[in-house]
């Protein structure tokens, strides 16, 4: 075992780091509401990003709903980038800021596939509170703009 | 443990699943050409695509170099979606085909952080021969057209 230190650039975000079990709520206009469950993983290999992988499933069964998976990446000015694929079809591109332990991160480009649904914009807001890992998002479709998502929250359950 | 069944869209695509390692090397009119070390991972829930995993090392002492992670999605036609997340600050979406064990893919589009190199596009060809698995990729940049960068080659080491 090794032990890889985390590049300067990447402590501001050292306290996403682990393994995070949790459950959430979803709600849009053009949906019913649902609930879900969570696991998300941030880890790193000594480069200034944070690797990023999260997947949701169903409440009741277990089956799988949603998957992501991405890259942090930090500046050296407390600026961050995060780019994401969607099991959905998507792969976006968001820039933002940490603050001490919130995270803001602003949708600038959504990619899409010819099969996915017309989202076009995302806002996430991720924050330590306490012990608790949260996070909000917001999301922009074709003919509805800017609007509450997702709200999750999640307890660290291994590195 | 479970075994979750393939999902029937991605059946011809069940030739990638497994991990597998290997060695590729890199060329561009822009850098000096290199040699790399390569872990490769594709795997699935039941849904109709598979995830994507890859990291590249340093033959000389093992250094991180390049990781991606995404999607391929299978439709009903042997045409495919593959959005990628890439660490060096892409987020890409390439369509394409399969054509019994061989892949053919372009992007349509590729998003980039502020501080991402100028990736303009992306090809990239996967295919199987007798047990290995083989890659190449060409890659456009703001003064390069779609010019081979790379060219990779695996055998399978797990599931």
């Amino acid at each position: 075992m090794v032990t890889i230190e985390l590049h300067p650039q990447v402590r501001p975000l050292a306290f996403l780091l682990g393994t995070w079990m949790g459950e959430g709520e979803g709600e849009y206009p053009t949906i019913q509401p649902f609930r879900y469950r969570e696991e998300l993983r941030f880890w790193h290999n000594g480069k200034p990003f944070l690797a990023y992988q999260q997947r949701t499933s169903a409440i009741e069964d277990g089956r799988p709903l949603h998957g992501e998976m991405g890259f942090l990446r930090a500046g050296a000015d407390q600026s961050l980038e995060f780019v994401i694929a969607q099991g959905i079809g998507l792969a976006e591109v968001e820039v933002g800021t940490v603050d001490g332990t919130r995270i803001e991160l602003q949708s600038t480009f959504v990619g899409r596939t010819p099969t996915a649904k017309a989202v076009s914009g995302v806002r996430r807001v991720i924050w330590l509170e306490g012990e608790r890992l949260h996070y909000e998002l917001a999301m922009a479709m074709a003919n509805v703009p800017l609007t509450h998502h997702l709200s999750a929250r999640f307890q660290r359950t291994g590195d």
